[in-house]
């Protein structure tokens, strides 16, 4: 397995500059996505919500329509539907007050079919619009960060869909047909290399370069978090050509990885033993089964793995004799890297700002930026990422305690 | 309003002889009663749980079910869908382990259609049953026993609804049409006589009465916490022929009655500082509309007010120069009581076993009598008692702080 | 052992008619004895606070002055050093604001000597008014009710300490010489008598009894709670001649009580496992040690049981094919029970008013009537309460889960 | 003022080759000194623990004896006191079970006296051997980590003896003749800059520097995350010549700072909102003065802002137009920088280890790489940090809430 046989489109990063020409379909297919993705789900289960953390279903299908409704069309509040704008604003206090994110589960009404139809007659007057040249270019482009956002909700649906579905006792699949989760990263050629490092290593000698994206709109699509473009300068190091697969973080597991404080931060020995964690979160006891959106399913030991924690994903670097890549190592290594777009993989970087960040003005600054502390950044994209939606600049980022996502590693070391 | 118009079922106590006879009818109504009770509701509605100690309305009616499936019937727990015994079973530790109950509101599968559908399975097969005299005489009790037991739910399920309806910013009705809610207690006789007490008082000098019901089965239907019968000893005293009405209580909160530490019991000051208590749970702050399973309403001030906690009901006597009546003055005098059926009414009795009393065998010993401890009675019944459910005997029990109940209040007071 | 050998002051009852003309005496002897009470204790033990619930011993020296300064001598906050009223006033709504109860422990400045200072300021100028006869009668009334709280705060002072050594790793003793836990209630007459009531039973027919004291002052010192006396009807029933001893509750322990969910209530189940209780407070795992105020110690099975809370007592109870007394019950039997005054004994009477009860007029109103809600009445007494301070009507209360008293139980049964 | 002005010993950095030499003097010298900060403290003072995080003064004498006892001494548990091993073993998992952190405040014996006299036994012992010659070269390096380990806890004993006694409602003064908060960055040569940056900015081109200190042992002393030195690409950036002073600061809180979310990150604004935050920690609502180790005192407006979490510190910041330096900006400016050693500066770089990374051998591996997570470097000193211990280096940590250090911070910005 090699880089070059990635997808184009997790590391082709921007858009082409005739985008606005197919711009109508584009929103179309990617609206119809989140529907056909959402199909599989009774009303009940798209009203389950269950952390905090989490969102029910049917909140992402309005919440991503509400964006559509309140950024792109200009509604005001009163042209929604009532208080509809109170409950499907997620975090933008620059757009009004909003319902408190832990009891979105409560929210029968409206129900999934008003949800739904409400869908259909934003998508209406969006495609309308779109048709009759109707949008100012400021417009479109608040109509492509729409889309990009609501491909977010999409990845975020399915995770958070699974985890609600796993705390019922009953554990039913998503679908049991779903094939989303079928990663395999084949058989990596050195079969003696390190448990973390199949494959072998990818090696960089001290060098300046250029990382992150330049700023949009102006340049290719590219969220605020990921400009401007800088100069950084790497210190000699080594990247793991393929990400950690199940075998090697099981080979951690069996070697009392989860019983040896001495390998773990102390945050997360502390909350490891609070919440009785021993294996990662969706792995079976039984050793042999992991919970997918298929359901109860063999885990496949050449499976990248998944559903980490950054303590985790840490310890297990640490045991390894190794460490988690910076951000810009893994950016850097990108094109060469195998693997990619299976699982989210956990760097040691903190999500900060890059030299001479600017949020984009308005309401929609507080889309990345104001979440710049806390939180660590993942790179690469995963099953659940939609085609087309990552970038090598992308940076994904979740708290350190986060599991619920398709979250795994790949090892980096120094080298001199 | 006098006590001879209150309708039978609610005082009238005990089952007729004839009862084995017509059990399949009362069976099937009440049954259908249930599924009446949840038709308004989406299966989205069925599935909300807005507390731990709210249920949503699905599992009410798998609940309901599961209890003649195992108590009745006898089923094994591997005789009904996997792990609906898990799911289905409310606190009886001796049944098994059990689902959290926090954590009701998760439990999208079964659906709302195959718990119904599930309904109608078992309610065929008892019915086949006890067309067949299949039933023991004590299998033929204990469908008794199942019968009150979900009367007792088809309350729970109305209050509940109503509690999660309203925590949704919209507010939607149960049912607009709804008119269970519509009491109304009609003028006071008396309308000099003070806030509390409209209509007068009924006295009663000291005496010994017999209090509470002979054991069920061998008599009449009553649960365990009503007997055994046994006499106690009442003071000189007076108790208020009528509830409480909206108006009067209205006085009470206008007066600065949530703002008189000097009033309340100090468990109750302190929960009602935090949770900003300023009026009963359902008032809205206009000072003129109430919600209820209707929606959003005008308030008659001459209905009883519903929806107070203990530590409320008792500030309230209070400042009425008042107290609440013990639960035997309330049983003694209930035969001439007026508004009886419309709201719950807080006692000063702790919920303690009489003397003598024995819980029911087996696992349903533990239906009343591990709940002895942090809860007080209420008598009477309200507009959510199904018709036939209470009589004068019953012993309803909440904590002092539960408000989502349709609870309301009745002054008495000490002479001499 | 019998009723005749306890000591008088326990049961005796009432204030002698002189009781003014030795009231000097009396208040210098009770505040000697809490200033010798914390003279084991230096100033970091002083200052020790483990739980909400408990408090230091330098507070409590502080709040028995400021309750003789505020409410006897009649002093302004201004004329107290500055913010003592603040700090000292425990929950009297009506005296003011107060400093957070949880908080207790931080006050570090006034030192310990500064309270002690504070208590030889105001003894002097109490005791130089009442030599002037500069009390009216209404102030001599409050000083006895003083003496009274103070005494109360004697036991506090103890269960707090006792409680707050046993949390340090090292658990200290108080004073390895203190010997006021060494109880010992003496081999039962009747070793075949049933492992809850060894020594027999004290048998009582249905029968009308007073019970309570008559309204102080006016008659000898009791608590508001106490009054009005009035009459109660008791059932048929049997009481133990003698309360349960380490032996019998370690029976229990042996037999697996702690692990039988059958003979809980179900909040005390719930609360036993997530404190993981396996055994009484102070038992050591090791089966033969208990923890005291003279530190680590040899339990005696003839001892009576302490460090109960309400349900484990109840527990305990149900296990020996018994029950709980009530408070009426015990107090009818009071003249010949053996043991008393060992143990505070619980009951199953909720702590409520008795019919016709007033509270105290103005702010000392709080005293007790604040409370009657979520407690119980413990009747009796214990080796740390001070001699003279119990009385047969005398009611003590605490929360179902408090342990930390010296709290055991007496069984008792219905007959017929 | 001007960086030439600053004392040697903060940006000196490392130690001389004679260090073994004057070992015992420095080591008798520091010694001397913690007891003389803990000199004004009764032992009731001594023992507050005002917060989990925070810990008695008492504590800090213990524990920073029990690691010379144990690491250099080389003491095995059972050669201490029983159990106090266990009771200052700070969080060293490698050297057995510890006392929780949250309980240190109930640990009232040993007496202070007690562990002052331990403290004199240890030094004895250790200066004994010291003058013997009869360390090895490793014990003397442990020696000298020991040094270096209790001045941290000397300024820790100082910001949490501050916050202890501010939460006692009389808020006494440590010491009212205590002088150690006197900072003051005298009037800025420019009136007219900008209200963050009085006395200009110091600008610095792209350029790549070296960052950190050599290993110890080995070279100077530094701690394990200072190192290894590596080089560190700086963009071009200003930093501001001075921090920002209490004039400043003030002139962001009149502007409504605290009232607008824009300016916050999420984290910080849930937070401040949650916990009422108005003001720097310790200011007094009146606008004038601010609690110091000597009380309330006027604020200096030209003091540096003290006692800042890094969520007000980046919020005001952003309000200044600019941003808060990297740790690597900082270090590399450091020779120039004004008003060093007043207040320690938030960085917005987390405390992540440096490439190469190697923790201490053994069980002080735990010092400092196991918090690498969820904490932010803070650059400088502080009035409370002693002199010689703090260097250019230097990596002091916390969590961005923490707001009872002498946290402040000093602004920079991107330049073209």
């Amino acid at each position: 397995m090699r880089a070059a046989t990635l997808p184009d489109p997790v590391c082709g990063g921007g858009e082409p500059p005739d985008i606005a020409t197919d711009l109508a379909a584009r929103y179309a297919d990617m609206r119809a996505r989140t529907v056909a993705l959402a199909a599989p789900l009774s009303p009940e289960d798209a009203q389950l919500q269950s952390m905090p953390e989490a969102s029910p279903a049917k909140w992402h299908l309005a919440h991503t329509t509400w964006f559509f409704s309140r950024f792109v069309l200009g509604d005001a509040p009163g042209e929604m539907p009532a208080r509809w704008d109170f409950l499907f604003n997620s975090y933008y206090v620059g757009a009004g007050e909003r319902h408190e994110r832990a009891h979105r589960g409560l929210v029968s009404r409206p129900a999934l079919a008003d949800v739904l139809a409400w869908r259909d007659a934003i998508d209406a007057r969006m495609l309308e619009r779109l048709a009759a040249g109707g949008f100012t270019p400021h417009q479109l482009d608040l109509l492509l960060l729409g889309v990009h956002h609501e491909q977010q909700h999409q990845e975020l649906l399915l995770t958070d869909i699974k985890h609600a579905l796993w705390c019922n006792p009953l554990q039913p699949a998503y679908d049991p047909g779903c094939t989303i989760e079928r990663a395999h990263l084949g058989r990596a050629d050195d079969a003696d290399a390190p448990a973390g490092a199949p494959g072998g290593w990818i090696t960089c000698g001290e060098r300046i370069v250029d990382i992150g994206a330049p700023p949009w709109p102006g340049a290719g699509f590219a969220y605020d978090n990921e400009s401007p473009r800088h100069r950084v300068l790497l210190g000699a190091h080594a990247i793991a050509l393929r990400p950690v697969d199940n075998a090697g973080y099981a080979a951690f597991v069996a070697d009392g990885g989860y019983a040896t404080p001495a390998l773990w931060l102390s945050d997360g020995w502390d909350l490891a033993q609070r919440e009785g964690w021993r294996r990662p979160l969706y792995w079976h006891e039984d050793g042999a089964r992991e919970f997918t959106l298929a359901g109860w399913s063999e885990r496949d030991p050449e499976a990248p793995v998944r559903h980490l924690s950054h303590y985790e994903a840490d310890a297990f670097a640490r045991w390894s004799g190794a460490r988690l890549p910076t951000e810009y190592e893994w950016e850097h290594a990108s094109p060469r890297l195998a693997g990619i777009g299976q699982a989210w993989e956990w760097t040691s970087s903190a999500h900060a700002p890059y030299p001479g960040f600017r949020p984009l003005p308005g309401t929609l600054g507080e889309y990345n930026g104001k979440f710049m502390s806390g939180q660590l950044v993942l790179r690469g994209g995963s099953c659940a990422t939609p085609a087309g939606h990552a970038r090598s600049s992308y940076r994904n980022f979740f708290a350190p305690h986060a599991r619920w996502q398709f979250s795994g590693l790949r090892l980096a070391r120094d080298t001199d």
